[in-house]
């Protein structure tokens, strides 16, 4: 799992209260099953022996079918479970600073919703950018929203990897890979889905199209 | 500061719900000018963004007096600002693990309300503990209560140094001071105390005598 050979092309962000009783690592086998290509855990107001317990649970799945694992903003999970990095958002840990403590070799994504904080990742260093909301969500709400026109110059201003996030489903997923970004994020599109190995795989198939 | 010549008689927990408008920097100098040797960092539900924030501002002020900042819960956040050390609860990051991420030299401290729980930390490692809660506090209403037999005890059966924590103030200090112990935390004894100084002092003295 090099940077370079990185897949972006479908990546799953986790959310517990999607699942009602079903379980995360069940699911996330499942999804991967589908066809995603990236793991991005996201645990808000758990206590850190909580979100340890789960990422550990993850990273067994993830290692097992050798699927990148990201951390979303705790990069003491990121380096207590040995992830392949670090999501960070807007109010999370500045990007120079998670470069300094994770090292060179990890990921390191960065959200942004605006040409200015895409420019100022890609020059601190990030390995791909988070671009979102593209469509208005209900998994996080209290993301900016960025038009599909913006997502598209965006992409075109900067050279790594871009992965548009937010109410991004099957019904819209054309108009998203039209833009010309390297992948998709999805949550509710696979998380909140009955049958999320069926899920992912028709993302996959359209992706690939 | 080697974790040598550490003094734990007078350890500062912040709670920044005891400030009203004070600001925490300002009122931690004030406690430092009083006589607290170490300062313990405590936040909760705060983004990281916010608490890193935090931590840088404290740490300017700790260094300046050459007084040891400790850092709650968060690795992430006493890599970050380099601090002298870290606590853990029992909710927190494994000991082992905090250690094997923050290496020999950085102070690892851990909440012990159980004899079970002081010796597991002492085995693992932990450079000391902290005790209680000793009496019933509002500052954190989830704390088990610990005796003060009970904290006797524990002093007696570990040799790593043993901090008293809990609804301790100047009124009960003398109490808490005759089972042996290191060294007493306090959180509203000194925050909210309209007098920062004057209470810091007089705890000091007291715990001097």
């Amino acid at each position: 799992m090099s940077k370079e050979t990185m897949d972006y092309s479908l990546y799953l962000v986790t959310d517990r209260k999607l699942l009602g009783k079903r379980d995360l690592v069940k699911c996330i086998e499942l999804a991967i099953q589908g066809g995603v290509t990236l793991v991005q855990l996201r645990e808000k107001s758990v206590s850190t022996k909580e979100f340890l317990k789960l990422a550990i649970g993850v990273k067994e799945i993830t290692a097992r079918y050798k699927i990148p694992l990201i951390i979303n903003d705790r990069l003491d999970i990121a380096l207590a479970v040995d992830a392949e990095g670090l999501h960070i958002g807007q109010d999370d840990l500045p990007m120079l600073k998670a470069r300094e403590l994770l090292g060179p070799n990890k990921i390191i994504g960065v959200s942004a919703s605006t040409m200015d904080e895409a420019l100022l990742a890609e020059q601190q260093g990030a390995d791909y950018l988070g671009v979102g909301a593209v469509f208005s969500t209900s998994t996080k709400t209290d993301a900016s929203e960025v038009g599909l026109k913006q997502l598209e110059l965006i992409k075109k201003s900067v050279s790594i990897p871009v992965v548009a996030i937010g109410g991004i489903s099957h019904m819209n997923l054309q108009q998203v890979i039209d833009t010309g970004i390297d992948g998709v994020s999805v949550v509710s599109a696979i998380l909140a889905q009955e049958n999320i190995i069926m899920a992912a795989k028709l993302l996959r198939k359209l992706i690939r199209n």
